[in-house]
């Protein structure tokens, strides 16, 4: 049985991303879509989308709106990735190089511009109950700026906690979760108690999902990953795994950082392991994404069954990802 | 008479002024906010919300649709400043340096960003019409990323003529006026014949508009203008004069180049100045541009009397800017 939901999560996958790289954009001007159509060829687990249309078939969502929204939400995902690359200065994205690597900043400034035009294009091709939708859209697209907004805010002040950190995912990745899970119910005129309940769903896994990421970032395998490994640890960006060491073992790391510091990347990286293992730093830190992607299982009473189940198995699916 | 329309023009710039200058931003993050607010303190005209708020009015349009509408092409074109000034590297914009001279790169993006999404929020507020109103506001704002983009692949590019100039400006500043006049009508359910020739009436005002920044650009005066002058021409950017002169005096434009490639800015000026008022090439573009803001009178026929008067004193308005 859950061999044949992780098999339609496969299946969707698939169809969405097949969507994505063919992508109808205009030939000309090769400026801003070549760009697009290079950020959509890469190697993505497309999970909003997935998530989106999941949620939408439980509801019973006309087919067209569920289609341009789950591109919408994938576009406007695309649109903070390549623009936070150019803010964070990351060389590697999808496994391919950046935009800004492969061509420049002007050209990586105005390729997020147009997923993020292209993306209020695909949303507003939604016909059911629109206004509510486009709103919930924008309101979410806003979301995600004010969390990159404290992420940044955040990476050189060595007092945030973290609640802080907790606070500041809620909007960086919880906001685009919950859209995946708001809009459909939207587009089935479902009550605000349902809409609302799926919104805590979407800030449940999406921290779940960022402290596992950030788990991934030190943890994984940098070729799996597709992205640079380590980047934020070693620019002392605020993770779960630092804050939570902040937190239990705050002498012991910055006696770290201060060993550190000149070492070599794959040495700080090992060190950096054994010091979040030895510490109970990472069981910790595990726990508490499960304990995020629990709440996100109860939060999903909402959704009427059988359709329940397989949301629980993108859960499962979501956790169980190595990279 | 004149005087009155003048009159109106300036109050109505005053008020939507004082509005885009107390915008209500939330006071955190201020990473996000700090340089919204700044972005709108800057001195700017509000030419596009004016003329938004001019036309809804003739149109008899709800007051608070119009409202949002004349706020969210401000917004609108207030993110493509931002990028653009990131993206050709200009220090001052407004009367003051951009986002980028006073903070950084990242903070600008994230800025051009926020005003986007403002942009968005303001426009789902629209009430008439409100699906088809959208979708007007993304393909305009899609249009605008086209035109960038084909001005930035201008940019290298020696063989591009006056009309495939002019065709980028249909895109990079004609498609913002086009909504201008285009949303207060559809907020207004005029038909398609009418928003057609309002299009029109935005791609002929954007094209005298440009061609008359480009000549600013050059013959006007700094402190005036508020920002950073020759600047397009001494990146030997395309602009109306240049392609007019590559057009006119193909010899003496290369010689031009060739002996003021070493000179100081002021000299460079001076003798660019020169150049085209000898050729007959300044008084052509000159020529060129007003051809356009007549054709944009003409286009104000499907203006209902007597509101049609106070949007060619508009026009008037724009023309006799000298800054």
């Amino acid at each position: 049985m859950a061999d044949d939901f992780l098999q339609k999560i496969a299946e969707l996958q698939k169809r969405l991303d097949g969507q994505l790289k063919n992508y109808p954009f205009p030939q000309q001007p090769e400026y801003l879509y070549d760009p697009l159509r290079y950020v959509l060829a890469g190697s993505a687990k497309r999970l909003r989308p997935v998530l989106l249309t999941l949620t939408g078939q439980a509801f019973g969502v006309d087919e067209d709106d569920l289609q341009h929204a789950a591109l919408a939400v994938e576009l406007l995902h695309n649109f903070t990735l390549v623009h936070d690359d150019i803010m964070d200065d990351d060389l590697l994205r999808h496994g391919q190089p950046t935009v800004q690597k492969k061509w420049d900043n002007a050209t990586a400034i105005l390729a997020g511009d147009g997923l993020f035009v292209e993306a209020q294009r695909a949303i507003t091709r939604v016909r059911n109950n629109a206004q509510r939708v486009y709103t919930v859209f924008n309101d979410g697209a806003l979301a995600v700026c004010v969390g990159q907004a404290y992420d940044k805010e955040y990476e050189e002040n060595q007092t945030i906690t973290l609640n802080d950190y907790l606070h500041m995912t809620e909007k960086k990745t919880g906001a685009m979760l919950s859209l995946c899970m708001e809009i459909p119910a939207l587009l089935a005129n479902q009550e605000e108690a349902v809409c609302s309940q799926l919104r805590k769903f979407g800030y449940d896994i999406g921290k779940g999902f960022q402290i596992q990421d950030d788990i991934l970032e030190i943890f994984s395998d940098a070729d799996k990953m597709g992205k640079s490994l380590g980047s934020d640890v070693i620019a002392e960006k605020q993770t779960a795994l630092s804050l939570m060491a902040r937190k239990m073992a705050p002498e012991q790391l910055s006696e770290l950082w201060q060993r550190s510091g000149e070492q070599p990347i794959d040495e700080k990286l090992a060190a950096m392991r054994t010091f979040f293992e030895d510490t109970g730093v990472y069981a910790e830190t595990i726990a508490m994404a499960e304990e995020y992607f629990n709440n996100a299982v109860e939060d999903l009473a909402v959704i009427p069954d059988p359709c329940r189940e397989v949301l629980v198995a993108f859960i499962n699916f979501v956790k169980s990802r190595n990279y």
